[in-house]
């Protein structure tokens, strides 16, 4: 027996380090596509500011292709790759067999769809499709090796002899071949399969599966097992809390190597890397401040919980409108993101949003070291960056980060309903960080001087608001709590730990009191 | 039954917050105790410099009184309150009734041996006997607030009644009241009480204890949270995630909070707080010593574990020796304390392993961020600090931080088996603090002018080693990956992440195939 012992140790070992390489890769590479593709939309953009309406049909048919073709795939090969992701597999956690939701197929479609809809630069986010991309490998990963622990612990060598003829036969006949392995292959697992006959069930794997798909989107390994143990069930094995750190950390280990290695980032670093001051981050007379944010993003998150459920119940009535949106699938998502696009355009209505930012840029951009209160627009720091797109010569910074958040919010509130892979974690990050520099700013203008403590004075970090305000409407729109963790890794600092989780626990009250989390909301609403 | 949950849901909240305000209390208090016991050691010894042979007296027998008082204290009031307590709080969670470890005679014994122990300045730790303080908290907490809440539901006005009467009869008889009020809560909880009729049963209580005792220690509330996942049973109540990291973040907070209002510190930040550059922490060269790092102290640990339990079984045999000490209780601790205080004494032997350092301060100056090797000793440069005690004019920095290492081993092994409360997660975090240190120094003489990459040199940080030592011994000893958690947030930088995640797994994959963890290797022996 103790042998066994040790070929189901060394079995997990190699799933564990498989699944954390595999996802590394998938994630590395969507993330190198859709940067490219938003790099050749910023250019194009940029390239034809001499004719503003080809630059404005530019700007408003590169996403709509995009997310037509993202809408487009997942409807012909697998519409179960639609949406987050989270809520079904909450639901398969919770013991109900969903279809076809853990097979190749609807890998393939949420892995190109969701490259797709990143690449074009409409508010989606990645965190819930890479859940369940991730969920989607472990559980085939797991499969193909319990098929081979099988082969090698069972009649050894007949099968194996079997295996080596089957590819001989397969190098005669290779199109016949390749066709049916292609075609199996595409519906597994088959519902005829005997399922999860490993010792570790269903639940673990997927639960490893989900503290991957954290963990290596962001590159944050223990945000990752936390975020996995809030959403699954009610009871969590602890066995699974080392499995998961394990892989999640040697996915983001690897994930973030490769960035490296394409010289991308000089060394292993957050993602979203902050540089505030360490020896005083903060007063505690700034308290306040903090648990006010806490409390507003409570209620913000509950709404924005609310509005997301109106239109998918707007979108589900019988009427003529809905009717003739079913019968052609690809114009919702195509006016949706002709409005949103519309909207941003830059030299339109854009520039008083800053919308000629990208997702990531403005999570950059909003947890800057700068006060934008303090800056003037004709003579820019240098090192500013793309800040600079939050500065208008006519109209103050209030008023762009006000507008941007309103706008943004129903933006986001709506372009997460769209039939394509897309999340909610990324979007609602953003609104969050805009919130809390909103209040930075204002604290920097109610206080100008900054706060004196003990004869020095030290100026208010409005970028250190905005990390708190990120956290705390993710935390209040995902009822959990590990958001502060999540932002401690991708911000690599881990100086305001206290408000911040002051400000999640906070938000959490509230929101938990209003409305169920985005995931649950999603789950009634489906049912 | 709505108006019952709303009930409970209220007293629970009301429960936590207790609890994290009662444990930040005693936490700061005792910290603030031994501090000045510290402070008061130290200065008899720099006051007396004239005579030797005085100040030689002096330095052994301070501490020599305070164990000995701790061990004479524990033994007369309460017999359970000596050792760690994570081993018997282990047991506990298993199901096993353990008589009187959770009453408050043996908080009083614990806290009272324990700020003895820390204000000696013996390698002893503060981790364990925390956890075992809080959960003693938790659980007398509970009992009260149970019965409480039967005063409240029950028989509302004829209970009062009954208590404000015997209120007032306690008035008129107070000394006999006091003396029976006493007599009762020193064996509080009594046995004849039906246990734990609250809907939380005994786990949940214990499991929030743990959490909120390894939060207030150090100021960590992440780290709790996840330390009481991994100590606490198989399976873990998600409801319990919730519920410490709520009690252990306003505990952490308030033992912070403290600590500004006695202004030992100008805001909430990390207890020790490390100033490591953020652009450019390591790179991916050094990795392969990171990880040799992690593997080291895998066999260090579990050697460790080994060490302890050899002197615990000698201690056990039935010689002439160990039946005169088990005759004479103080006489163990006693010759420990006088043989480690010798041996460290400054002018002695002391100054060739920076004897004259306190735990907090060795740890602070290990995470300093000088090259020491590149320090001369007669021009230290500004700002070094306490850190001086590690140059000798006459001895390398190697040896020193060798001798260290090897004295202290043996001691902190030893002086965790004395009969007082003692936890060895401190004295093991400085060991691995003092191993990561010496490595690094190591690479900074090997790779004298830093390391290049892409045209721009990057010097070694021999305390960002240090750091990673320190979390991948203390892993490996109590075979946990959440002291990585710890780490960063002791430190205040999240810098290190991957590096140190990658050496605490490789350390624990060490150390659990060679010595069961410390506590189970406790629980072997106590059997």
């Amino acid at each position: 027996i103790q042998r066994y012992i040790v070929t189901k140790l060394g079995e997990d070992w190699i799933f564990l380090v498989l699944l954390g390489l595999t996802m590394a890769l998938v994630s590395w590479t969507m993330d190198y596509a859709s940067a490219k593709s938003l790099q050749a939309y910023k250019w194009m953009h940029g390239e034809l500011r001499d004719n503003v309406l080809i630059q404005y049909l530019a700007w408003v048919i590169y996403p709509m292709v995009l997310v037509m073709f993202a809408s487009f795939f997942c409807n012909l090969v697998s519409p179960q790759a639609i949406g987050s992701g989270i809520p079904e597999l909450k639901t398969i956690l919770r013991g109900v067999v969903l279809k076809e939701y853990l097979t190749l197929k609807a890998f393939v479609a949420k892995v190109i769809g969701l490259t797709a809809g990143l690449g074009s630069g409409m508010p989606v986010g990645k965190e819930g499709p890479f859940v369940h991309i991730a969920s989607i490998c472990a559980a085939v990963l797991s499969r193909v090796m319990s098929i081979f622990s099988g082969v090698y612990e069972g009649h050894k060598s007949l099968t194996l002899s079997v295996f080596v003829s089957l590819l001989i036969v397969g190098g005669v006949v290779p199109i016949i071949r390749t066709c049916w392995c292609v075609r199996v292959l595409w519906e597994w697992p088959p519902a005829s399969l005997p399922q999860w006959e490993n010792p570790y069930g269903y639940t673990d794997i997927l639960t490893v599966g989900c503290a991957v798909g954290v963990g290596c989107c962001f590159g944050t390994p223990l945000g990752g097992v936390l975020f996995s143990i809030e959403v699954t069930s009610t009871y969590f094995a602890v066995r699974n809390y080392w499995r998961g750190y394990f892989a999640a950390t040697f996915s983001a280990f690897i994930f973030r190597v490769l960035s490296v290695w394409n010289k991308d980032a000089v060394t292993i670093t957050a993602l979203f890397r902050t540089n505030f001051r360490m020896d005083f981050p903060f007063d505690l007379q700034e308290l306040p401040a903090f648990a006010f944010i806490g409390i507003s993003c409570g209620f913000l998150g509950a709404f924005f919980v609310y509005l997301n459920r109106q239109v998918v119940l707007v979108m589900r009535r019988q009427t003529a409108l809905t009717r003739f949106l079913t019968q052609h699938r690809l114009i919702y998502p195509g006016a949706v993101t002709l409005l949103i696009a519309s909207l941003t355009f830059p030299p339109g209505f854009g520039q008083f949003m800053a919308g000629e930012l990208m997702p990531r840029e403005c999570i950059n951009s909003l947890f800057d070291n700068f006060t934008w209160t303090k800056l003037s627009v004709s003579a820019p720091p240098p090192g500013l960056g793309r800040s600079s797109a939050w500065l208008h010569p006519d109209v103050s910074v209030f008023l762009i980060l006000i507008l941007f958040f309103v706008m943004k919010f129903w933006m986001s509130a709506v372009s997460t309903t769209m039939p394509i892979p897309s999340g909610a974690f990324m979007p609602v990050f953003i609104l969050g960080a805009a919130f809390g520099r909103l209040v930075g700013e204002i604290m920097a203008t109610l206080f100008p001087n900054g706060i004196l403590f003990d004869g020095i004075v030290y100026r208010i970090l409005p970028g250190g608001y905005a990390v708190i305000g990120a956290a705390a409407l993710t935390g209040a729109v995902t009822h959990t709590v590990s958001t502060a963790v999540i932002c401690f890794e991708l911000t690599g600092q881990i100086s305001h730990i206290l408000p911040m989780m002051v400000a999640v626990i906070l938000a959490n009250m509230v929101a938990q009191g209003l409305q169920p989390s985005l995931y649950d909301s999603i789950i009634q609403v489906k049912k």
